[in-house]
């Protein structure tokens, strides 16, 4: 065995009350609000480009990125709203400038606030941003590794969406071992493997999102 | 253009001490200390097992996750000396951790030391650790948007190695547009495509590290 040095270190925010206030409002507007996290290239703007398009919900996007509004330019080609935060080095978003960028949108009438989080696997898993669900995205080039790796992340995931699914044939991937570490991390997590640009998996996507949806709703 | 909220954040750590200490004692020994980083699944182990199984340099890793003692293993199978770093959760490794591993491991007549940072490619940018060379490490399944979207990391890097080129037949890529955007943040970096896996490019890289290694010696 490699010899190994433990260092907890401590990366929370004291913004729960942000958090906490961004859950009322959405509570109150019935408004589904989904936090998405993957590394960078994971395909998370491939997705929601693809969810929006359908025109099956009424949504728009928070993007969180260090530098660029190019992810927010690609939703806005969509016909959706979409916001830019740019974090300036900072590796993931906060409640507190998730509820700055709310301020400025119009959030009338809508079924899905997507946030698509700064790309990375460590620091958004760590932030409440009043979501209603942590969706974790991997993709099939990444390896089946990650969920082992970054457990912080596909423990909390209301789903986990492996994406690039089409490229299966071309590189090595272990999908049973990927399912199976996720399946240990987090028994409850729903799985949808998915090839965005070329259609398949997106009806299991969309179907999720409408049960959550419906859920929350119903709820209320 | 998207509306836009920027917030500076400050995510630099105070142990330039550490740093300058782990440069010094590099220095002495003649040891060239690499900082590889890049997203999760970029493909960093497979690029060092390829390096070590040459057998070219003599050389040792450190190796930066949130968990798991798998890359380390990974490079002790082919014959060199590992050393894990567990962050727990920290999603970069810092300067006084990375010199914690080095007081346990064995440097004598070591050519290169490569630590191989947490995948990410946000935080570990921020941080010194005493390296000759930060290396970004970027895929093709990433996507050619990398540089322009996490510019901290490509404008300091001494060289950006882009992996998994054998993917490229079969995954949109537009390769003048990373290389440019690369070219426009850091002129001087050296820059390298490989298939790691088919062995392409690997030449390349050791060249590189040769050349540096020759520098850093005949500096001293």
């Amino acid at each position: 065995m490699p010899k190994l040095v433990n260092i907890k270190q401590n990366v929370m925010a004291a913004d729960e009350k942000h958090a906490a206030s961004i859950r009322k409002d959405m509570e109150r507007r019935g408004i589904l609000l989904l936090n998405l996290i993957g590394s960078p290239g994971a395909g998370k703007t491939t997705l929601l480009e693809a969810t929006l398009k359908t025109g099956r919900f009424k949504a728009s996007v928070i993007e969180g990125d260090l530098a660029t509004t190019r992810d927010a330019q690609r939703i806005q080609a969509t016909g959706a709203e979409a916001i830019q935060i740019n974090t300036q080095g900072g590796c993931h978003l906060e409640a507190n400038l998730v509820e700055k960028a709310m301020s400025q949108m119009d959030l009338t009438g809508l079924d899905i606030l997507f946030i698509e989080n700064v790309g990375n696997l460590v620091c958004p898993a760590e932030f409440d941003l009043g979501e209603d669900f942590k969706v974790a995205i991997s993709s099939v080039p990444e390896g089946p590794d990650k969920p082992l790796k970054y457990p912080h992340l596909f423990r909390q995931a209301g789903a986990v969406v492996l994406t690039k699914a089409d490229i299966k044939p071309y590189i090595e991937f272990d999908e049973e071992l990927f399912w199976t570490d996720v399946t240990n991390l987090n028994p409850s997590a729903v799985k949808i493997e998915m090839a965005t640009t070329k259609g398949e998996g997106v009806d299991a996507w969309l179907d999720l999102l409408e049960s959550w949806l419906r859920d929350k709703r119903s709820r209320a």
